[in-house]
């Protein structure tokens, strides 16, 4: 297919992307099984290999709340770090904050949500304390000099609320940038998000925060994972969050299914011809051995499938009943 | 969320689309089980009172080759015509389109693939033979006064080719728009379409043959079919072949999934305020009912998720937990 044969391409969006791969914190917080520390290093620096630009290694969050990610210090020293790799880390709270710190992340991703109940339900705060204790946390973060992101969930929609008004997401968004955070990811907690609402926050968000990195956060619950992706690229957004293998999901909303997938992702834009610094076939090795990893299948299409290109052997009976015909 | 509030939308395309609901064709033909032509009937009736423009009942091919739909000339006397919905067949050869027309469908898509390998492992003929044959139908069926829609399959690759000509897929669209097809069809036959692709194939096709009815035919395989959706709507195509449940897929693409599923285009266009004239609840009620049908899990991520304004309660502990603090 010659490209110059189109006078007026029709998608346009930045040349390059960054993948923050979230698997390790997003995707094995909810899943059932709790993954032994040893195979959680593993696995990481296994994705350390595959050229994302961050690694969300953890949380540090209540042992109690998510006895999946109680060794979040043991992970942060063991893990292997790979030089170009930032390892960011979540932290809910101050008490978490704490603890974070200790273990030298290169930045960590502070989190709640916009919608008052997604809060309460996921925090234990209301937005008020959440907001504060964030604000307090970012000059915190800032005085042991480790930079700050901070995830706005529910940005979308919440799956008790319904409709988020903009304006509350706009009035966060702005109040996390001047404190001093130098990144905010819009997030679609639920996989509630559709393509031009996508693409209108975002355009609204780099008007209005033009000097403040923004991160995108997709779930496919209902299959717009990476329709919702495209949108948010063609408004100019490059960063994305993403967990290999789709892991990942909501407690919150039943049936719901997990983050975009990584792979799925990265195939795409490459396809595209935008490059994301990801080792697509080495990625898809490290999805290979998900299902071991939390004991359950994980129904990766881009594993089952393979890239594009992979061409199959024509039937056998072909060159027979053709025998002559060419 | 104030629509107003935003100065530029990211995403324009046509106010209104249409779909063509191909499950009972491209669905039930590649199912181990075959449906029970009664139970195909009231299949077909139930989606009839969905609000499709289009729905592809059958397909006129060998009872051989698809033993699944052996049943087409039954199937077209027996289900009840909604006014309003347009009734078609896929035929493959001459021989079909003598037993198609006798049904009286409102249209006939006649289907070739764009490469020669797929088109030889599908329809046992070269390319040569099935355009010549495709030629001879359009003329036969225009003389009988029904309408010709014709189906390019691999369009955006082949599983045993990998890429496909551009100039290839135009020469062949053009050949048949001569020769009197009102409508041709892009089939991404096995998940490889990719959204700027997608994009420029759709505005090139569209500047060439602006008069021929175009339509895109999507698989989800690889994780792309909403976002290769929005790509072509994004250059003005109205017209989507879907399936309910997403069912479908290519006996010569091991491991691919289906069709883009019928129900989450038609919601992701509903959230994106584009009319389809689906009635949603009603669809998703025939995919409810789809795994009892083909005798397995379809796993539809929608039907799952439900829509995305369909809310949940919040956690019983939440208004004890902050009892007080509001």
């Amino acid at each position: 297919m010659s490209a110059a044969a189109f006078s007026a391409p029709a998608l346009r969006g930045p040349a390059r992307i960054e993948i923050n791969e979230v698997s390790p914190r997003d995707g094995l917080q909810i899943e059932p099984v709790v993954v032994p520390t040893d195979a959680k290093v593993a696995f990481l620096d296994a994705l350390s290999a595959c050229g994302f630009a961050r690694i969300e290694a953890t949380s540090f969050t209540s042992a109690k709340a998510i006895p999946a990610l109680a060794d979040a210090e043991a992970l942060m020293h063991r893990m292997h770090r790979q030089p170009g790799v930032r390892y960011t880390a979540l932290v809910p709270n101050l008490r978490g904050l704490e603890r974070a710190l200790s273990c030298r992340p290169d930045e960590v991703n502070l989190v709640m949500s916009v919608s008052e109940t997604h809060n309460r339900a996921n925090l234990r705060m209301t937005r008020a304390q959440s907001q504060a204790q964030l604000l307090a946390m970012i000059a915190e973060a800032r005085a042991a000099g480790v930079p700050v992101n901070v995830s706005l969930s529910t940005v979308f929609g919440c799956p008790f609320e319904g409709e988020v008004s903009t304006d509350a997401v706009m009035a966060l968004a702005d109040s996390f940038a001047e404190a001093g955070a130098l990144g905010i990811t819009l997030c679609d907690t639920t996989g509630m998000a559709y393509p031009n609402q996508v693409a209108q926050m975002c355009e609204q968000f780099q008007q209005r925060l033009p000097d403040t990195g923004l991160t995108i956060h997709l779930h496919n619950t209902r299959g717009m994972g990476l329709a919702n992706a495209v949108a948010a690229w063609e408004t100019g957004v490059t960063r994305f969050d993403a967990a290999a293998g789709g892991l990942g999901g909501c407690p919150y909303a039943p049936g719901a299914s997990g983050n975009v997938s990584t792979e799925e992702l990265a195939h795409m834009f490459a396809c595209m011809g935008v490059q994301t610094g990801v080792d697509l076939p080495a990625l898809l090795d490290v999805v290979a051995g998900i299902p071991a990893l939390v004991e359950r299948d994980i129904g990766s299409q881009l594993l089952r499938a393979g890239p594009r290109l992979r061409t199959h052997q024509p039937p056998a009976w072909l060159a027979e009943h053709f025998a002559g015909q060419d």
